[in-house]
């Protein structure tokens, strides 16, 4: 019998994204007008089919020649883990006459680039791939081993970038995804999500929208190193003449130890409280409250983790647009220093073969959420179509169901439980 | 840090059920009003916290002493995997003033004992006990194995036994559960339940109902031999008179495996026809395709296994109760048979290192299945107070998530997904 190997599906055709100047620097220098890249073409507008002519595409793509713009970019697809793939109902059967925001976007990329008096999306994609950059590349350094990236287009409007480290140094599996998806709700979609955007026409019969977003899961081999997941997403919907309708941010991130050092929780918390505090006091004990709740194992009586923050439907009646903008960047660009320092602490600290045993007791629990309770896992595995290899890229390398599993008393691993049971203020 | 053990709560208090006589022999006898027990108190009389008398109970339960009846039985209650939680949403704020069927069935048994005249919830329950008896011991002698054996009450009424068996020496984990459990219906679930059942009464506010199963996962080591899952199970409702109402049986067996032996997918149907044809020639062809249609990975375009059958609402207009019953009873008793052999031609079997991933990459597939699709593992998750141990029962001891694996043109493993893809007609 043929020996079984993971098979990755390398890009087909990849050439670079923009060099983007980081946001900071933008910032810092306050031209809202500048451009942040001039590339006269996006990868959305090119043919498929086009071979790439560099020798090594990937390489390129991790460190892109600092004066050089490529002339054009091609992405395939992939479509996205979790809250995107939830919002991501399309209709394509159903057609306006107008242009359509997909195609308005196109243009405006192939004529301006993407400056800070871009449309929202043309942002959101543009700060979603830089950073998915910075953090594959952080984690690159920290592993020790290279993500493998795979990037495909979906047939009705987007694309995307995942990229994958299974069987690493200090990850037993990771990914780092992106994705930018333009397509057309249905009126049932619609209707759902009038519940907490009034802004929605309910007389219509199919609306288009966009969602991008950047979504993350690492999961450590090491039982003293906690797995940690992020997403940060933006959906818009746009009226019958491709203007702006709807728009909201959603995301969060969360830290599931499956030994816990306080030290590590803290450390976590704090960092992210920072990010949330520079923008309203109030935020960080709300979404810190809304993880607890959603990421929770109910049918167990357990939180999934330690938490951490966790919001939806952020839009106009919370804060206006560049407001939301800018907590959602702080917010994302808080990840790496919020785990690298934990993940170098714990990758290399001495366990047992019962530590890792545990462990995978507790990525069980993982899977039972993903699987059980995680409402974007389960739309998106019911969504005819949908890439079920991005969505369950969640999932960990392994796990264990042991029946009746209990830890012994006044153990590590019963701290761990206490601690689920009764989520704790860290900071 | 203190080892992590599995721990298993062994039976607080266990004597003996009765020394059936087997139901072959009724049948032939033809003895209609025998006693199948005339023990004078059944286990559901009991008060809670009496201790046995005995030494090993355990022991006693396997092999009762063939000519002694025990006065009183005890069995501390397990709710049942699957389907019979599935039907088992109960409120028991809502009382009636008649006798409860329990209350009836209580009486019943104190003063008569079982026979072949006794209500079919009594004559349920006596035959799953005995089945699951004869089941473990079999499996024991495969394994060479003694399961654990956990018996508990529901406080609400109603009691079971899970006998479980864990890092065997054939069996990574399996389990043989029964359940017998006494409730009320509230009107959101008669309501829903009024779709099959139209002898329900749409305008109570709730209904007593009996739900007696016996469910059986059962996940081998070697990764030649297959995974084999089975439940049968009989559900009534009761007016408020304790009058039966409405009434149905459930169930089916299929076999998944990860090395796909085309003479075991052919034994085991085979098997499994054998008990259909003596009851309908319409039901194997029927049940057959219910299952693969049931046990399917939908967002994979998988089935979970080479399938087997299943069924669910068979009442009086599919036949009479008593040749409904027989059809389960045959359908039960061919388990060993369809299966035994299998395993005992699979277990010691030579296997790589790679054959073993690609058992556990389908044992993740399994979990998928339960996880996201089973509609009882969902429903007992959701229902607070569920017992998680006994629902979960049925995932394996481990199990994995590979990005993106694909099984090399022409291999077996390839083969094996082909069939799922594509399911056969077996017999």
């Amino acid at each position: 019998m043929p020996p079984l190997r993971p098979v990755f599906r390398l890009p087909r055709a990849l050439e670079l994204p923009h060099s983007y100047a980081p946001r900071q620097t933008l910032r810092q220098n306050n031209i809202r007008s500048r451009k942040l890249h001039s590339s006269p073409k996006c990868w959305l507008d090119l043919p498929q089919g086009k071979k790439p002519g560099k020798p090594d595409p990937m390489e390129e793509w991790r460190n892109p020649p600092p004066s050089k713009w490529p002339n054009r970019i091609r992405l395939l697809m992939v479509p996205f883990v979790g809250a995107i793939v939830y919002s991501m109902w399309t209709d394509d059967s159903i057609k306006t006459e107008a242009p359509t925001i997909a195609e308005k976007d196109r243009l405006l990329k192939r004529e301006n680039g993407v400056s800070e008096q871009s449309p929202m999306r043309l942002r959101m994609e543009h700060f979603i791939k830089q950073q998915q950059k910075e953090i594959v590349a952080e984690l690159e350094k920290v592993d020790g081993t290279k993500f493998k990236i795979d990037t495909w287009q979906r047939p009705e409007g987007g694309g995307g970038i995942t990229c994958i480290l299974q069987d690493g140094k200090v990850f037993e599996k990771g990914g780092v995804n992106i994705s930018v998806v333009y397509g057309r709700l249905p009126r049932s979609a619609i209707q759902k999500m009038r519940a907490n955007h009034k802004a929605l026409d309910p007389n219509v019969d199919s609306l288009e929208f966009f969602a991008a977003g950047l979504s993350m899961v690492l999961h450590p081999h090491n039982p003293n190193a906690p797995t940690v997941h992020l997403n940060y997403r933006y959906f818009e919907t746009a009226d019958e003449f491709g203007n702006t309708n709807a728009w909201w941010y959603g995301g969060g991130c969360d830290l599931t130890p499956s030994y816990l050092y306080d030290e590590d929780a803290i450390h976590f918390h704090g960092a992210i409280k920072q990010a949330c505090d520079k923008h309203d006091k109030a935020y960080y004990p709300r979404f810190k409250k809304w993880c607890d709740e959603y990421f929770s194992n109910k049918h167990r009586g357990e939180t999934r983790g330690v938490g951490g923050i966790f919001f939806d439907d952020l839009d106009e009646t919370e804060k206006d647009q560049e407001q939301l903008f800018s907590f959602i960047q702080d917010c994302l660009t808080a990840f790496l220093p919020s785990y690298i320092p934990i993940i170098n602490r714990r990758k290399d600290m001495p366990f047992t073969e019962d530590q890792k045993q545990w462990q995978q007791i507790r990525r069980g629990r993982y899977v039972e959420f993903n699987l059980v309770h995680d409402r974007g896992t389960a739309f998106g595995l019911n969504t005819p179509g949908a890439r079920v290899e991005s969505i369950l890229m969640s999932l960990p390398l392994t796990a264990r169901w042991q029946y009746m599993h209990a830890p012994e008393k006044g153990s590590r691993e019963e701290r761990l439980l206490e601690v689920l049971r009764k989520p704790k203020e860290w900071v």
